[in-house]
């Protein structure tokens, strides 16, 4: 069950945030994954919410996100630069097969549809591709393929995910502390 | 019960749109509001969205949000400008009262929590006030006050809200046509 969720840390604590917050102040880091920046503008862990969740992400030249889906809703809206969305439709196959290729650019916007496996890479050699993510039902639960023929059900979960795990307690380790 | 919602006209179907959309060709439309510029970016409605919708809204000098609660979550990104939110967090009396005054400004983001009763005023005389709104479970419905002094059970419910008027149908109303 993902449904109890406990903070851990100061650092974690959704008490004290000032209603009004400076983007430019939240923190940010690329979680091990190479040229990746991500921010939490309104989170589940960190600002307690609940039903939907808000990420700046910015990707250098030929950064990417996994190759993934989730069951969440998430749209997009592109603040700066381009790249290419890889889109894998056909949820009846046994593996998502050779996905689509979207060009998305500065000012445009788009969704993922439930459950279909996707991926983001800045594809654009001369600048950072900066997008506002929004997600439905925080925290995230994402499934990660390695490639695209990997069957749907050998996907890997991962969760809590990249920037959720600080503050992310698992519910039965709770009673251990 | 609106659980059920069909939709009308061409205008509002959802489908034949692209996956990527440039915003800066979205329609947008004031609602007969004063100063106001809204867009759907990503709805239920026009777009088929299910868990979250976002919205573009850009408030010219002195205009603003009616007095206003919902239950849904609704988070704030400020893209320009400044202005001033308006909150009043304590919902225990029988009307909203005196809200609380919070600066926000361009690079800014707030969340409104469940049903307090806001309003968003572009208060810089200067500029436009320009923000990205998310909200979950859409469509909004929303209880409008004409004051801070109305009490709760007076306040209008306004469903459904300005941007989808035209494309909801409500439930019992399909079977008439
Ligand atoms: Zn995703
Ligand atoms: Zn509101």
């Amino acid at each position: 069950s993902f449904s109890a969720i406990a903070l851990v840390s100061s650092q974690c604590s959704i008490t004290g945030l000032p209603l009004v917050r400076n983007i430019s102040e939240i923190p940010q880091d690329n979680y091990a994954r190479p040229g990746l920046s991500h921010m939490t503008v309104a989170g589940s862990l960190l600002h307690g919410m609940k039903e939907v969740e808000v990420w700046l992400q910015t990707f250098a030249p030929r950064s990417h996100t996994p190759i993934h889906r989730h069951s969440c809703e998430e749209v997009f809206v592109v603040l700066k630069g381009s790249g290419t969305l890889y889109l894998a439709s056909d949820s009846n196959g046994k593996y998502p097969g050779n996905p689509k290729e979207h060009f998305v650019f500065q000012n445009s916007t788009f969704h993922i549809p439930i459950n279909d496996v996707h991926q983001l890479w800045n594809t654009n050699e001369q600048e950072d591709l900066q997008v506002l993510v929004v997600i439905s039902r925080p925290p995230i639960k994402v499934f990660i393929y390695e490639d695209w023929s990997m069957p749907h059900s050998a996907a890997r979960l991962k969760f809590p995910y990249y920037w959720d795990e600080k503050c992310y307690q698992a519910p039965n380790k709770k009673d251990e502390l």
